[in-house]
């Protein structure tokens, strides 16, 4: 047997085509491209594309795809129904690994959830591949409304994934400018290799469970506060210190506590994470667009990142992906309690990436234990015991 | 790094005090305790706790647990108008990870999914647990009725686990042999160290996700056909031969073409599975209380044993548990499709139990990856692509 190493840390758990890390450089690359060069000049229709298909597409290729995710985004009327009998003060995460969850049950495929082997029917996975990834906007965008007592506005087929986004969350066409930067946030966030909820969808996806059930495992992972729930955390970490007066005080108690300050550093980034060297001057750029009319949120955030940049860069510790992301969304007037359904959102195209991975050459998880506990010993009838 | 083994084959995950196999000596234990003495003397209840918190609950901490469990069977109204919202087609399995993960939207706790560490909180902790282990049973059970137009039938406190779950199916009270075979089922399904659904709850609960979410995904992973599915399979080859005189054929041409036989053999077992053991005693004795009248399928599965043996004995290959269990609650008048559901009621007393050790000494899992993909290269223009 190996060596034990705590949370797998280290163990290669899968073979992967589809992003690379080196965490010296602060490089991440999805099929070799960096995702600088992916923020800049693709969309989250093509980078989702090519997370699942290994290469960029051609102009038609996309345009197929890119009609499939827009025909696939109305839900059934009962899933509506559904939505309307959860708590209306449940968790958006809760709520979206509910929904989706039960979308196998709505579209179950040619033969329901058993009596054959997915493997064997690419296009059972190609079409549950877009129907999910395609109504996860919807899912969550719905929600905002329904827990609020109102319909949910029906999606438009006329708007790329991202402004059709925010169109369903707010009833209204965006401005172009804040489209682009959820497109952004949508193609960084897309992917990053083996983290804790990809790997969940490893191990579901590894006993040939449905796709619905996979995806449902992997939300249910990222919903927790040490994996995608950090970006909530920072919104409400922001909105405890108050205003940039109070960010180093706050700074330094928490420094000289040893305590967490959300959204900062990563354990597999040695420099600054790419991505939030890009959400960082997409901050900047949104603050110059408001033309210094940001909140005070925005204005603790630049204030805190200042002050960490000063105490913690040295240390190879910056602000990463969750920071920015939550300031941003923010900004843009989104509930902090959504940021990890944002989140979501746009990981599921790698989840579904990797997922159809361990299809192509699954084996089904089944790791060992250093067993610590009691050696066999004699069952104890109730009336013997003290 | 060290090296890659495919489905972290004999790589310890975790360590664990909760069971513990010797495959080579056909061992199975709980917390020291072997399966056949858990299968004699223990009820459900009690191996629950046992698993829970490592000893035997004396007749007061028995007695409480056990009462708790009760005062937990009902489910919120709104849980009922959720599960009628859902197809009646869908699988029972994707029913249960839906309205599991709806579960911490109805029960969320004194602050909601996010605003505290759930490891500082075992109050909660122990509260979730008996309510998620309680209410397994009534979702199952309610799912039965709604899916076939009829309202749930509601539970009672006067009754075990194992009849209240029969009652709670069939609007009956179960004979007293009935709730003996589901209780020595349930005890049995209820823990096999780190398999890939148990593993699933490691993997989202070490990112310190609320409860819910943890055991809906593992729930998710269940699904699979190469894990808990496997029981209505054997039914639905049992079903697919037909008769007893068509299963030496039947056999010999699986085994000509090298195709798979639903329900023998085991990874983990050299020998005959423990549990198997124990479960082909009770078909023995289900076939004597009912003097031979048993089903045609009861009957194809006597001779398929019998051939399997005569065939695959020698090789270490028998019957195991998916095989004998999915005899039973056939013969029992349960569904096939909801025998992955009985699992998953068992097991979530183990996937809990699992869950809260996670806690206890929690490192978030990200493995790591043989990346195999390409080497960084430049985005291509879409006008530019072949």
């Amino acid at each position: 047997m190996s060596e034990y190493l705590p949370g797998l840390e280290g163990v290669p758990a899968t073979k992967s085509n589809i992003s690379h890390i080196d965490g010296e450089r602060g490089v991440l690359a999805y099929r070799g491209y960096p995702i600088e060069s992916l923020a800049e000049h693709s969309t989250f229709e093509e980078t989702s594309l090519l997370l699942l298909d290994g290469r960029l597409p051609t102009a038609r290729e996309l345009a197929e795809f890119d009609e499939q995710l827009r025909g696939n985004r109305r839900v059934k009327y009962n899933i509506r129904e559904m939505m309307k009998s959860l708590p209306p003060t449940g968790h958006p995460m809760e709520m979206l690994q509910t929904a989706v969850a039960s979308l196998g049950m709505f579209y179950p495929g040619p033969e329901g959830l058993t009596g054959r082997d997915i493997r064997e029917d690419l296009d059972y996975v190609h079409s549950m591949t877009v129907k999910i990834l395609a109504r996860m906007a919807t899912l969550v965008a719905m929600w905002e409304h329904i827990r609020n007592g109102y319909d949910p506005v029906p999606p438009r087929t006329d708007l790329t994934y991202a402004e059709n986004f925010l169109y369903m969350l707010s009833g209204k066409e965006p401005e172009a400018f804040y489209a682009d930067i959820m497109d952004t946030c949508l193609v960084l966030h897309a992917e990053h290799t083996i983290n804790a909820s990809t790997f969940a969808a490893l191990v579901a996806g590894s006993t040939l469970a449905a796709p619905n059930g996979v995806i449902a495992a992997a939300i249910g992972t990222l919903s927790g506060p040490l994996h995608g729930g950090a970006n909530q955390r920072v919104v409400e970490m922001l909105e405890d210190i108050g205003s940039p007066d109070n960010a180093r005080p706050w700074v330094e108690k928490q420094l000289a506590a040893k305590a967490k300050i959300w959204g900062m550093g990563h354990r597999e980034y040695k420099v600054k994470d790419p991505r939030a060297v890009i959400l960082e001057k997409l901050v900047e750029k949104l603050a110059a667009y408001k033309g210094g009319q940001v909140s005070p949120l925005f204005e603790t955030a630049l204030a805190v990142e200042e002050i960490c940049r000063e105490r913690l860069a040295h240390k190879g510790v910056y602000p990463n992906v969750d920071f920015y992301s939550g300031v941003l969304y923010a900004e843009m007037g989104i509930p902090a309690d959504q940021f990890t359904s944002i989140f979501a959102i746009s990981r599921c195209a790698g989840w579904l990436a990797h997922w159809r991975e361990q299809l192509a050459d699954n084996r089904i998880f089944r790791p060992t234990q250093v067993y610590t506990g009691e050696g066999i010993r004699d069952y104890v009838p109730l009336r013997d015991r003290g």
